[in-house]
């Protein structure tokens, strides 16, 4: 029997909680032996749920409790998780969490620990919920030099462009009834801004690239500036705005990037809608694998952390050997980075037309039926480039990176 | 170091060769350890090219190597392809094959061989090609009671059906130009009569349910009776024709099946076209979850064998425990599987509507302008129902079972 601790009996933590419970025999089945949930670290009291008796309230009684072998942190946020990771890594207990956050930030000294401690830290569920993805990284894509990663990672904001793109409403009010519908938080901020989705990219290119890609370095941009009129130009170049992260390596220069962008039917991320989410891998050898289902929600996130407490019990004793440097990645500088723009301008096309191709050269119109602004994509530029060019126009309403070849 | 041996130089075997070799610092990195093609058996001779300095026309001296401890099986067929495998186990070497007829038809056996011997028998490229599912499916999904596992497993015939629907050509003249392009081969039997996916999904229940699914107990339709005529119907439902391979349990009764069905863009398998695969698993706690990439081609189907080799060399002398027990799992059988049913009967609306009332009860009407035929869409029945009012009616000339609610 292999004893584990949870700590944070919040969403996640009681739905690790439920499954183990729940899924008994297929769990005691792939790990060879039951896994029990020997105590529930958690400030508060559930009085009369099955949780209240295995309850505590001091984490020292799990750090010095001989007994348990793997910690789940389901907690969320930098402090304490973080001081409670460490100090269960240096006993020697394995830590699976889905704390995206401290992976981000933590992630390198952790592994450290863990791999010095013959223990493991594990992740699965910090990166796109309930998708398997850290792990086939790791175990089925190992092989691969890695050219690309490119997902969406954000289930509220792909909820929030699906509504808009299928609906025509704007982003107020989808926003608005997606928070009703519990699809965003009260304080939206880290998802529509951007920043969930960016900490997970970092995540997924520190495993790739093997040295710490700081989050920080990331240019993000969120979704707050997409309006209904963005979107129909999207629909008239068949193609929709979605909002991706991505990692690229070309010549071993490694960029990152989140921002919207408009993509097209050939690509495989055009498809995911809603809250799902979505990872594809460019692999040098096996080209194109993609990664679909649930981003968040408690039981398929909680499902993850659990693959994860199946694998380090069948590791008692044995790091796997997941690792990355605390060296950070030099990213190229994102004013270097190459798209096509979709720019809208203020003012009719005769308005604009002449100073266009003097800025730009040759664009491609898009004419979604508004009298009042003259929209455009340009050839592939770098983005100090465009700046340069908007600048000189000054009446640049919008603009979004475009994907996909035949746009 | 890890010395392998590659049984067959043909596509996927020299894509293995080729792999190691390109991608070497990554695999060296990963495995911690150089992986090196000790010998390559082939029958042939290749002179000028690098594998000739270590091929060997005896499998003896591979077996006998006591150097050599990791095997690739890439030469297909039963036999030899078994006796080698089982030689290879015997003496502790892993296995690591891309031979989806040798894992279905012996993969309880070969497993059980390794997990005495201390070694593993590992088969990722047996299904999917490059895309990972095996190993997922054991590690990251294991905690989960498989409620279902529903793909396009055959890159053939997805090509077929996709070109069929987008350029309103007929079977055959894709089919022609399938073979001109080599995604079809010159015998297309295995793969448009359904044979290879059956293999495929039967590998793959076997590996979640734990026992042997035969694929003899399958029942197994293949594409070569759909028409254009089918394909405009699909498009007037807002829907495709995929030929799919699905296993379900439903309350730990276990039911397989290969067939053509009409699915809607619902459907994540939807958007999967042209020679991409896609494997779709409901999981009870972490909903959907879907793999997809490409189910074959020599580098993507390489790469899968190139994972296995890295994790068996990460597990010299240890047995991962994937096994499924030798026992047959009794199907369902198949007359007793629920469906709706979009049917076409020959003559017109007026020769039919009566009767079609009578054998079916109230149907919806699918008008895709031909006069000289009726289609219609029958509430869920069983197949056995719907065989029994077919043959009353006598005047079917095609049938596709059709999934998705709001169809």
């Amino acid at each position: 029997m292999i004893n584990i601790s949870i700590l944070g009996y919040g969403t996640v933590g009681s739905g690790v909680f439920e499954i183990i419970r729940g899924n008994k025999s297929v769990i005691t089945e792939r790990t060879g032996q039951e896994i029990c949930v020997k105590s529930v670290l958690d400030l508060r009291d559930f009085p009369n749920e099955p949780v209240s008796e295995v309850l505590v309230h001091d984490f020292s009684e799990i750090e010095n409790d001989t007994e348990v072998q793997i910690v789940v942190e389901t907690m969320g946020g930098l402090h304490p998780a973080y001081e409670f990771v460490k100090a269960s890594l240096n006993k020697g207990k394995s830590v699976c969490t889905s704390n995206k956050a401290l992976v981000a930030a933590f992630g390198s000294e952790l592994l450290e620990i863990a791999a010095k401690n013959k223990c493991n830290f594990f992740f699965e569920a910090s990166v796109g919920g309930g998708i398997p993805i850290i792990r086939p990284l790791v175990t089925s894509l190992g092989q691969e030099e890695v050219e690309e990663i490119s997902g969406i990672l954000n289930g509220t904001t792909n909820y929030i462009l699906t509504e808009m793109t299928e609906k025509g409403t704007d982003f107020d009010t989808v926003l608005k009834d997606a928070q009703e519908k519990g699809y965003a938080e009260k304080d939206p901020t880290a998802d529509v801004e951007g920043h969930d989705a960016c900490r997970k990219i970092a995540i997924l290119a520190s495993l790739v690239y093997g040295a710490s890609v700081d989050f920080e370095d990331i240019y993000t941009e969120g979704i707050t500036k997409i309006t209904d009129r963005d979107i129909n130009y999207a629909k008239k170049l068949n193609a929709k705005i979605k909002i991706t992260a991505s990692v690229k390596n070309k010549n071993n220069k490694i960029s990152a990037v989140v921002a919207p962008r408009i993509i097209n039917s050939s690509q495989p991320l055009y498809s995911v809608d809603g809250v799902f989410n979505a990872i594809l891998v460019k692999g040098n050898m096996v080209g194109d694998v993609m990664f679909y289902g649930q981003g968040a929600g408690k039981l398929a996130t909680a499902s993850a952390v659990i693959a994860d407490v199946v694998e380090a019990a069948k590791n008692i004793g044995i790091n796997t050997g997941i690792f990355w440097k605390a060296d950070k990645v030099k990213l190229v500088p994102f004013e270097e980075s190459v798209s096509k723009f979709f720019v809208r301008l203020s003012g009719n096309i005769a308005d604009n037309e002449e100073k266009v191709e003097k800025a730009f050269g040759e664009v491609t119109k898009v004419d979604a039926g508004y009298n009042d602004e003259y929209g455009f994509i340009t050839a592939p530029m770098t983005e100090g480039e465009f700046c340069s060019a908007a600048k000189e126009l000054g009446n640049v309403i919008n603009r979004i990176r475009v994907d996909g070849g035949n746009i």
